[in-house]
């Protein structure tokens, strides 16, 4: 076990690989040519069109030495801007996101306080390791409740800081949940008029032998919703126009590739292969077979998107269909249409962008089965997720590389590559295992079946969650693979399982404080300097930027990636939780990140990140779920923990907490849950009224026209114009009447109809 | 263990008791006298007026002797009856729940041909019990799956049946739930014009300093849904008005039976005394003193009535709003109303008759309170309810009365009373908490602050089916208490407790069919007797009865016990479902069971029952659900049985059934549920529509005006007016006046305000 020298060290480490991030970070960030990596928001919002340029700033490189001197000052202007002002700029999903970091600070903050103010004399003064002969122990055990002799009255201190921190814990819960809550009310009330507040999702239309999809739709909601129906849009199947869009992207970077490289050395025509990633095939002028190519492209990306338009067989038996006041679309939103409950679903549209247009047109009975089938897998996944690895960890051995391949055995025999190998290729399937694993998660969830990216991302937390749970706490607490603790947990007492895994808890504080420091510490440190995306945008810069629009275009802002960020901040949640009362001096750690991370989120938000999608702190009832699973597993543990030390009675003291907690819960649903999930009739029908009355000639009709048409018809036209920009007037890939043509097209097919 | 000789004995007597009943029934229900108590739905209903008389039948015994001769003729009779007649004549209630007894008979008639046909042999060549040596066995064991020695190949056999029935269940529970959702929505389409159609009830309405409750709801529905609302009624707070209503009934029972007596012997005015239970204080005048009595009664019920209805502070901030259309209603119902999910609560209004006054103006907080503690109290009352009736009985035994009231010693000591005390006062304790148990169950459902009797109908049946389980059936199979159980269930590994559990599964076979026979068989047989109503009914004929009119008053035609009676059912589901592989012997008495009880309630319902509310076969979904835990507890209880029987590869094979199960449940669910939940807003518009058309000048505010009055408004009128008929007309305690003035002064405090 380490003592708090050792922990010392690895802190020092830390915190000085953390502190060279920051520097680094701090540098970068001040030359003018990686503004655009490290302040793309303000580029996206329109407020900055170049780096700025003082007198002393070169265009390349920062020679003004007075802004290195104040290389940490991004620190109070993280913290500057006041929330409102956050809300407006970043989006009420970020400014909520960091503020999951504040709640940490506001529970721990106190806990820690009380927790060496009360438990750590208690603990220091408890003699049992000093006493107890032939025992190694270290200081950080000194500190902790396995300082405390068995049956000890010392308990009741715990118990009595357990409650204490617990309460702590419902109150700062309940109070940010009303907060978020209304926070969301206030957001959703401020916002200006969007096509979602109008619309509904409307899934599962049941098909009709005497109509069309859209007649069909039509004649239903003009008779049950007579008053408020006014329109709809129908959803096409555009999948492969939407994989020829993306082809076409590709051509056309290549093109500019080479169009650039012929402007630089204008004397030589660049030349590439036909065949694969052009290294195989015949030569051929690179210019000329772009052009063509994307010629060709163009010309059945034409053909796809009148067939789409066209085809009956390309409508999805899905819409979204439009009212004419936001009090209609709330009821029809709320309410089921038919009797039977598995066809005329509606559910509030997501906004456009938040969309997962793939998943629209599944029918209730795949629904049910694909849902089973991802919780088998979801099950196995994080149960036996070690079993392929081992496998693919035996293959990548040297015996096994040399069975399968015997003509590489002279190579591998090799000393160095040998050790490489040894050394490194079991290592490597468990990381890149760990890499996917987000990806594996969402594909499961996008699988599953759900409608918006907001959903998909809550669910795919959810996921995240039960393997961090299972396999980094559990995983580190008890030995062993996740199979083996289930074995065990299924063949022990349930009351033996807690017990166990309870008086294994202080042994584990100081792994765990090293955990805080390389996962928490220097990953934040890590995320603020943004390598990835700075790689990436100079690459770009260098092959593909011609105009200040392309440089915009390679801009990679990133957004929050919820999906792994929030059940990381659970993890630590948990942590302090768990060590409140066994090892405080974990608490401080914790306390670290949460300030720390608080500080670069909001500078993250502020500064880069562009979301994807905004969906109004949508997932706040899930982050408050979380905590509580956290704190009720804290408890139940603590229970197991004082009653393997012989202190029963303290222990039924506290088999109150966790009923406690559950009903916590249930309240804290009850009374905000519904703010997040529903939409309440009354701030509908302000909306309405003040609308009417400031803009009594308002064309809804005109302005929901092409709010929900598929992406691929949306960017294309965006395309388009961007590239007639661009590129030469004369170019034939783009004919102009082509645009203009979809543009009258499109909306005839639903909207003459509905004027019938 | 019993063989089968024993069982046969047992059956016999149980049958012979049965037999007994049915015989005593079969002569009881001719004689005219009885006619009101075994056939007083068809008085309700007003098909009858007395008994039939045809030539033989004299006016109180029935000396026709070739009705006695056909004295079962009553079964066919009760199958006659075809559904859908069933469902116009006695409700969808009643309908539906005697289907869940076809529901069992369409489960278990296959499963036992089935067992029977593969199991049986399979157990009987199995032989174990032969060559094991020691061991005593009965012919039921050798018929059972003891019989088949461990690790055997002969257990794949089971385990395929096991899938068989397994899915069987699954296919028939799919099938009816799909039937009654569709004889629900039928039965909803083809309804009448009925007041909730209209009306929603409205809870937790903010108080407002500056308006009257009246006006805040009124203000708010014009506001919110403009074009829709209709009118509300305001709910008073009468349960002081209900008790003297109460008390007022008690008096004039009183004053009838005296003038009764004063009739038939009119030389003697009868006298009473004026203390406790007329057995104390001064002798009087009985008539006179009743008299007086209840005009004082009256004018004290006038004073509280008119100040219930003009008093503010007894308004509870409730009411029942009505809209225009269902659909509106409809609307309301489903939808959020305020951004505050705890006022502003609307939800489908219960039929009038189906409403729990005393629960409609509990706060959100005290409702969550209400339910935490409730939960806490259920947990206590199914696990540890024996540690007060332990102490009960550890009361009510010789020393311990003794000690209490030394003076009782002489009696006490005496043989006989002693040992009447011995043997019959500790059995008495748990005997009058069983019977309470409903009771208790009941009033536990109350505090939790449901709003309709439907509801607290089906809540109860939730927790009777908890109580049932814990303590009848794994209280059978584990011996010791269900505390006793608890500890064991926590102290043991999850997989041990099922271990054990399964083992001891078999062995319990026998107990169970004698419980079966004694519960089900006999108790069934007693219940189409109905000895207490019989009873009650003479008395009250005897002492109050003066013209037809009150003799329908005496009738009590009870209703279906559904609290107590469908756990019953699901406890011998449960049975059936474990047995089916374990002890096929079982099944049979489990189908004699299913098919006397669904004789014997459809008799029931069609010539007895009167239900007291209409709920539209709601209680459906919980039917289903708790079906789904009986066959969950079967499957995990088996792997536990085939585990201890060294079949654990086997037992693997059974992982997926618990799995399926819930995917079934929740299947099912998302697929049905909604319909017994939900109002389809197309319903809705197909009804208005269809009304508008044919009644197009209805006045639909006269039709809700009185609608959800609280029955003391309403009572009393009718009451009143019956008393008018009964009486002299000079009687003075009813002022014709006040009849006239409360119809017109009841409307004018709401609707005169939604006129404005």
């Amino acid at each position: 076990m380490a003592n708090l020298q050792d922990i010392g060290v690895s802190a020092t480490i830390n915190l000085l690989s953390a502190l060279a991030f920051l520097v680094a970070f701090a540098l970068l960030r001040l030359q003018p040519i990686n503004d655009r990596v490290y302040f793309p928001k303000w580029y996206l919002k329109g407020i900055r069109g170049s780096p700025r340029r003082s007198g002393h700033v070169h265009n390349f490189v920062n020679l003004d030495f007075n802004m290195y001197i104040r290389f940490l000052n991004w620190m109070p202007a993280a913290l500057k801007m006041p929330e409102p002002e956050l809300i407006e700029h970043a989006g009420l999903d970020s400014a909520v996101f960091v503020r999951i970091y504040l709640l940490g600070l506001k529970i721990f903050v106190p806990v820690t306080f009380l927790a060496f103010a009360v438990l750590v004399p208690v603990n220091w003064t408890g003699d049992t390791l000093e006493h107890a002969k032939g025992l190694t122990y270290s200081d950080i055990d000194k500190l902790s409740i396995s300082n405390i002799p068995a049956a000890s009255k010392r308990f009741w201190a715990h118990i009595v800081m357990f409650y204490v921190f617990s309460f702590w814990t419902y109150y700062v819960l309940y109070k940010e949940y009303k907060l978020i809550a209304s926070m969301r009310l206030r957001f959703l009330a401020a916002q200006k008029r969007r096509p979602d507040q109008f619309t509904v999702l409307l899934r599962n239309v049941p098909l009709d032998p005497d109509e069309s999809i859209s007649k069909h739709i039509e004649h239903f909601f003009f008779v049950n919703h007579p008053d408020h129906y006014l329109t709809h849009q129908l959803v096409y199947n555009a999948n492969y126009l939407a994989k020829l869009v993306e082809k076409k992207k590709g051509l056309q970077n290549w093109l500019v590739y080479y169009e650039n490289k012929y402007e630089r050395s204008p004397t030589q025509r660049p030349t590439t292969k036909t065949g694969l990633w052009g290294l195989w095939g015949t030569k051929v002028d690179a210019i000329e077979y772009y052009s063509t190519e994307l010629e060709k492209l163009s010309k059945e990306e034409d053909k796809e998107r009148e067939k789409v338009l066209s085809d009956p067989d390309a409508l999805i038996p899905a819409a979204f269909v439009s009212f004419k006041t936001r009090w209609a679309a709330a009821v029809c939103a709320q309410t089921q249409q038919s009797s039977n409950p598995t066809i005329w679903l509606t559910e509030w549209a997501p906004e456009p962008r938040d969309i997962f247009w793939d998943n629209l047109a599944i029918p209730y009975v795949k629904l049910a089965l694909r849902k089973l089938i991802m919780a088998v897998a979801l099950f196995f996944l994080t149960f036996c997720f070690m079993i392929p690895i081992a496998f693919v960890q035996s293959l990548a051995n040297i015996e096994g590389i040399e069975k399968v391949f015997p003509f590489l055995k002279p190579i591998i025999e090799k000393k160095v590559i040998k050790s490489v190998i040894q050394g490194f290729l079991p290592g490597i399937a468990l990381k890149i295992f760990l890499i996917l694993l987000p990806r594996i998660l969402m594909a499961m969830s996008q699988i599953e079946g759900f409608t918006s990216l907001s959903a998909l991302d809550r669910r795919t937390a959810e996921k995240y969650h039960l393997f961090i749970l299972v396999n980094v706490f559990f995983g580190s607490v008890v030995t062993g693979t996740a199979f083996q603790q289930l074995q065990k947990f299924l063949n022990e007492p349930s009351t033996e399982f807690t017990k166990t895994v309870g008086d294994s808890i202080p042994m584990k504080a100081t792994f765990f404080i090293t955990y805080i420091m390389v996962d928490g510490w220097a990953g934040i440190a890590a995320e603020i300097l943004r390598l990835v995306p700075l790689v990436m945008f100079h690459l770009k810069n260098a092959f593909l930027v011609k105009t200040d629009q392309d440089r915009d275009q390679a801009m990679d802002p990133g957004c929050l990636d919820f999906p792994v960020s929030e059940p990381r901040i659970q993890l630590y949640i948990l942590l302090g939780l768990v060590y409140s009362v066994v090892t405080p001096i974990l608490l401080p750690f914790i306390l670290v990140f949460f300030a720390f991370s608080y500080l670069v989120y909001r500078h993250q938000i502020i500064n880069v990140y562009n979301q994807k999608y905004e969906s109004g702190a949508a997932f706040w009832p899930h982050v408050h779920r979380r905590v509580i699973i956290g704190l009720m597993i804290a408890q139940l543990l603590l229970m197991g923990l004082f009653s393997m030390r012989e202190a029963e009675q303290s222990s039924a003291c506290l088999v109150a907490l966790p009923i406690l907690t559950l009903w916590v819960h249930k309240f804290c649903q009850g009374r905000f849950e519904s703010a997040f999930v529903k939409f309440p009739l009354q701030d509908a029908m302000v909306k309405d009224t003040l609308e009417k009355a400031t803009e009594p000639n308002l064309d809804l009709k005109a302005y929901l026209k092409d709010a929900y048409v598929h992406p691929v018809f949306k960017d294309s036209s965006l395309e388009q114009i961007t590239f007639i920009d661009d590129d030469e007037e004369s170019n034939s890939l783009v004919p102009t009447k082509r645009t203009s043509r979809r543009s009258s097209k499109f909306p005839s097919e639903d909207n003459s109809e509905s004027d019938a």
